[in-house]
């Protein structure tokens, strides 16, 4: 008798959390699997509790979380999924954030803050993540703050892609809301085929450097198509604004491309009255009816993230598909 | 010209997350000091930002939070409070919770479990806390999970005492609302002075076994007055259940005491209603007054963990407050 | 020319430590496979050497090892097992405990205490071990020790079985030699089809509350027959008192039943004579011909064990092997 | 006889890598202490060795050392001084990272790069490093990196109150020379008192996008005293270009102004004359004097160094110093 | 009110384990403190149990034990000791093994063999060490498996002091015993001022590799006093051989000098009639009086490490006790 | 719909530094594979930049780089490039070091020294090295350093072999040249068939013990032919000198060999001049045109490194390649 030996087989598993079922579904509709069934509810005082209801031994595990409000349940609902997975012997555990929570607290902006978005990467490891993937990050920087593989997905190119079709015709400005988009605008234009860009620039009063003085766009927007680009639209107030401004400035019309819905508070009304032309989101966060409005179009980032998947999965190359310099 | 040298100091900072600050003012107010003033707000989409007033440079952190619903939202606040102290320069930051969260997942029950309360032992490590205080835990094994000093402070002590001086002349039987907590009622009899102890069982049906068929109550409660200790009291099916089996069986009178009021749901209408003379508990949770009633009873941790801070600040011997053999 | 491409293979092996030889052996058989030899002796000042006769480069090592007396050396023997393995490049490394060490000190009784089953689990991270396997941990909390995968089997049902098949025509009280594994009874309770539960009351006097003053049955055991049940029988004083005590309060027979036979010193002398019909361990632990007497009955856990290494070499389901809810 | 006692004492010590030993020794001057003398040579392979000629037990220690050409032996350099600091049982470590190597390589640009930027952190924790300073990080992000706490001293604020002073009297444009430095314009504008801001827009052709079309300026600039403003000057191409078309296009002066002169190959003569009026550095990194011309102008960190330094051995608060939000 | 703050105090405690008591306690006379009392006892399985008598928060502990036969027993003692201390918040903790226990297992001599020394640092660090201080490694490259400081104490000197002052007026050649040990025989020689060394080669049969097929002595010996010297003398078969064949070779008389007696077996009967003229040794193990015979000088280190354990303490500069460069 | 399955598959990838390509061509071509191509350059200011062209995701990496001068530039490109693996979801990662670069710090001869071999090991740890593979270390010790699979190759096999096969007709002693590398020269005896063995011993003053005040040869020398043996030759001043004191003292011949070519400054002129007969050297380090002469050979490392490669990626078993015991 000899030891026993054999070929090893990998078989890829998708989990889902509870935030946003729906893009999960989409996306294991793509790959041709079922999401693994689980038992996951909510104690009284709010203790998240979490089952699986297949055997999860030596699988490659996909955790799709999106992290809307109530984001702090969904961060620890897939905290506590990965902790049951590493528990239970998957082999590798990837956890999806098409949105990465955080991710705006990504420096100390004064002393004695968090930095809240590497504290997140720091509790996926803990908890016993391998791998992140992950949709636009507000920074790339936040891609070094995980110790190990990250694969950013490139989302903004499903938004150039979406404009470039459907506003061919007409003379295209790119505009960045603020001063610390620019280089993302600028990653716009080139994708445009070399449009002009533009942004607003706040001026502050030295005295009260809280205080927004004015805001003056800088660059040439008269009589153009503005495309005004962001990674996300929280309240929409910055942005809503923006639009305002360039058509008192004089652009023809105005169009708004941000991969992550947000949407909080007033954002919907706000986005819906501040005479934007259309207003384009991907479905990173889900939008629920009552956010939607006529002029808004949502594109579905599920195939990417399938697609995404796959490789993982099979160790391919799809650098295309991957990264960005923005 | 030679180095520079000097005596160290250390100074104690108090911290107070959000969720319970009359708890960590009356602290606050023990130890004659002021909570560290600081910004707490939530943006829009749930995520929490949280910056300090004044140096922390140094400083010996005691960062309280009572973890009630929103259980989640109060432990990443507490998390990110932590993060901030670590890139501040807090010199030890002890993290105290009274009720630790997710005591109850401390083992797998069933195969693909988490094992949430090591989860979150492992979060607060990540996020740079040094040592935990804490009270009453579910299992006294969960000061395993840290690797680092745990402080367990005993307050099932303070409702033993408080029983002690208000039901001396009658006879007691401590009663064990389950199976699970015949150690602690044994505690509690040796407490009073050698009482007797009893407990309900649970008969399950062998073919249903998630499925109760009966329960029994074992040991002697005819004429006697039942204390009924549990270390919390979440929805209060099962002991108020257990109040009125006592009192068709024979009790005299029900008291009930616990550490950790959680009082979900319709818990306090059912203890109000379940026939107990009295309803004991601490304020390790907030209980707000809607949740209050008549013969209820909450007892004030903050002198004990006002006096474990300054055993712990003074590096102080106090074993008597700590541990205990439950 | 292109990169080499292959097939991984993946191999079983086993190691014995020296401490039970003949489980091993035992769990081998059960396996087909061989035990990997080794040269394993101890210098003259009792260092430990350890060298593997064959490669052991990209295996998925299963190291076996009884923690019996002298426990510390069979422990350490499997440390230095652990880091061969890893440094001779095995691919995964799951040490097998089928007794796990020190898990009695799963807490601190009292203050200045170590908790010497955390440090046990995290001995084996340091050296190397990737996952545990063990039977019937003293408390299930233990599993949350490690920071990994441990499989917990439960050797408890194959004594329940046996039970079942010999005592299947009397009235059965399942006991609890203390208040501590009442809970364990109750699951014993249901397995054997719903009996009656009943624990030993150790009475303390509140003055010296290290003295017992007196043990009361509580609970239904007159003219019936119980079985004493534990996880672990080391010195055998408690549990001889037990049945004593159950024999004198009118119990018909007393069958004992626990897991692992550590029988110290007099324990098995203590056993013999104690009045019980039938003792009932499996062989975790060796237990030598001079510790066996007539009555007592030892059931192989190898067959459980086997099993176990087969389904997690590969990567199969049987839940039904694994945890409980003791 | 009981246990002996005492107060700690805490000594702060400087030492300093041979890389830029000026700087050090200024900084020296400004805390009235000596830099700890130290043998630091290279074997004749290049291999380096370091040893303290004084005791640094307990100590608090500060490890400066600038990271100029050749990078790599200044960064192990310091590795290797922290782990002679560690062995010796230094209390505390901070580098002091004037300018932050590899600070460019803080995310990946494309698939398969590595981040070297969070390497660097992590080798900094592992040699042994407790805490960082460093001066204007190339972005903010990079303080996320290091998981301990990060002092990031803001040298802009030097320049900026310079060029306050001296050109007080004229209409100044802030000008970016890269749509990623906008961010950063815009706080000088506000620094100095509202002054508008302009960038450079390089123009790619989307078939060949690595390829700079053109580029164009955005914003006002004609007749004004443009302030180029950058975190480091490396080969000068870039910013001397700016200064060409921003004179093109009608600004009456242009004043470069950057943190870091690394000043590699023929940056000193590209900026000599590229027509700026005033170039404006601080000493960072040295700054030899055949890389100096008549009108470039260096400023000293040493004072900023310094006071931090003292401020974080005594703990004090100078949030003033530290963090911005560039 | 403010924060409250004071002056931190620091407390030398000293711990003890088990195994060689008296030179703990003839450490703690010289430190002119007490060993703090402790509860330490084996459990009949041969678990062992600790707990310490007194508070030790805050302190900085040093934790002394021996590690001769059982070595294992009192290698787990010591973890255990430092997992309690650091539980119960032990500021700094030191262990101290005066013999590092597996040193001579400090390599892999071939494939598939444990580094056993380095497991052991290993092991510390995870109980919880934060310095080791030790005597004599077998060789000095373990210092490097800690990652952290690591006292090296100079034993040796003790004994080339005893051996100058008492055979000071006889022409000399230290021998090594093996050509493993010559570069110490080398250093002995400088400090005896310039003796002529030797050392004996083991000649084996390339075909049988493992077979010694002649010792050879390379070097002068005729007519001298010969000194063989070694850091530790186990079984004695080598050394006592040694002495013969160089009493054989025309030596005119043989002193034998090594720091660690450990004297299995034997030991002691080989030595005493091996022919060697005086046998010296430290106390660095215990040497109970039956392994003693009348030409065996036992030299204490006791002061030696009483005097380590002050500098370390009040972070003292005493290199001169410490490292070497044997 | 069920998961996703399939077998992996497993890659071998070879990636050069930029040291030594012809070693790592060398290599690929025995292995019958291509290197992996990438962008592999430095900043103006020093900084590497690495970039691999092909996809690495799943694959066995293997990266080697020679680690001659500017040695620290080499080993930061070798980290950075395991970074760069790491993040793009390698599978495995081992680092290729035929020199270890640091190896002669292994450990502190002094107090306040590195022991930079052990800070190079965990730097290699730090980004994501999963093992170590190299040649003749320095001290077998150094293994334990990293806390993974070290693949010790034997170069002196090598050496030893070619001598054998080159002089197998004279009377040959194998010499140390100092006290240091007698076990080597021990070593090497055996393998040429029991030659007789000497080294060379360096006298020092006591009162000045650097100054080195006379070398004696211990050992039989005369009319013979010396074979001086050592892991490394650097500036080649010990080892010329040893040649001459021995034909001084009338060996016959002189031979040196030694795995590691450094040959820094001066050494090839003082190793061609020193009247050695043979110059003997593997090419673990580049050793270029300009320092080689007449009788120096240079026999190849890289079938021997190949050979371990395919093994390692196999997990095949050549204990025979590995370790050794000098």
């Amino acid at each position: 008798m000899s030891p026993k030996s054999g070929t090893p087989k990998k078989n890829l598993m998708l989990f889902s959390g509870r935030a946003h079922p729906e893009l999960a579904e989409e996306v294991a509709k793509h790959l041709n699997v079922t999401i693994t069934p689980q038992s996951a509810y909510d104690f009284a005082n709010g203790e998240i509790f979490v089952r699986f209801e297949e055997s999860v031994r030596g699988c490659d595990a996909f955790v799709i979380q999106s992290h809307c409000a109530p984001i702090n349940q969904w961060l620890m609902e897939q905290l506590i999924m990965v902790d049951a997975l590493k528990r239970a012997s998957a082999k590798r555990i990837t956890v999806i954030v098409p949105f990465y929570p955080y991710a705006r607290q990504d420096k100390k902006h004064k002393g004695r803050e968090p930095i809240s978005a590497r504290l997140v990467a720091d509790l996926f490891k803990t908890a016993g993540a391998d791998r992140i993937m992950t949709v636009d990050l507000h920074t790339a920087q936040i891609q070094g703050f995980f110790d190990g593989p990250v694969d950013h997905l490139f989302g903004q190119n499903l938004l150039a892609r979406y404009v470039k079709e459907n506003y061919h015709d007409v003379n295209i400005t790119v505009v960045s809301p603020d001063a610390g988009r620019t280089k993302l605008a600028e990653k716009w234009a080139d994708d445009l085929g070399g449009t002009p860009i533009a942004f607003i620039h706040k001026t502050r009063d030295p005295l009260r450097p809280n205080e927004v003085v004015a805001n003056r766009v800088v660059g040439e927007v008269k009589g153009r198509l503005c495309v005004v680009i962001d990674d996300m639209v929280d309240t929409g107030g910055t942005i809503s604004k923006a639009v305002k401004q360039l058509l008192d400035e004089g652009a023809q019309d105005v169009v708004l491309a941000a991969t992550h819905g947000v949407l909080s508070n007033e954002a919907p009304a706000r986005l819906a009255e501040c005479g934007a032309k259309e207003v384009i989101f991907t479905n990173t966060l889900p939008i629920p009816d009552d956010k939607r409005f006529g002029h808004m179009t949502v594109l579905s980032i599920a195939p990417l993230l399938a697609q995404a998947i796959q490789q993982v999965f099979e160790d391919g190359s799809v650098t295309s598909l991957f990264d960005g310099d923005a």
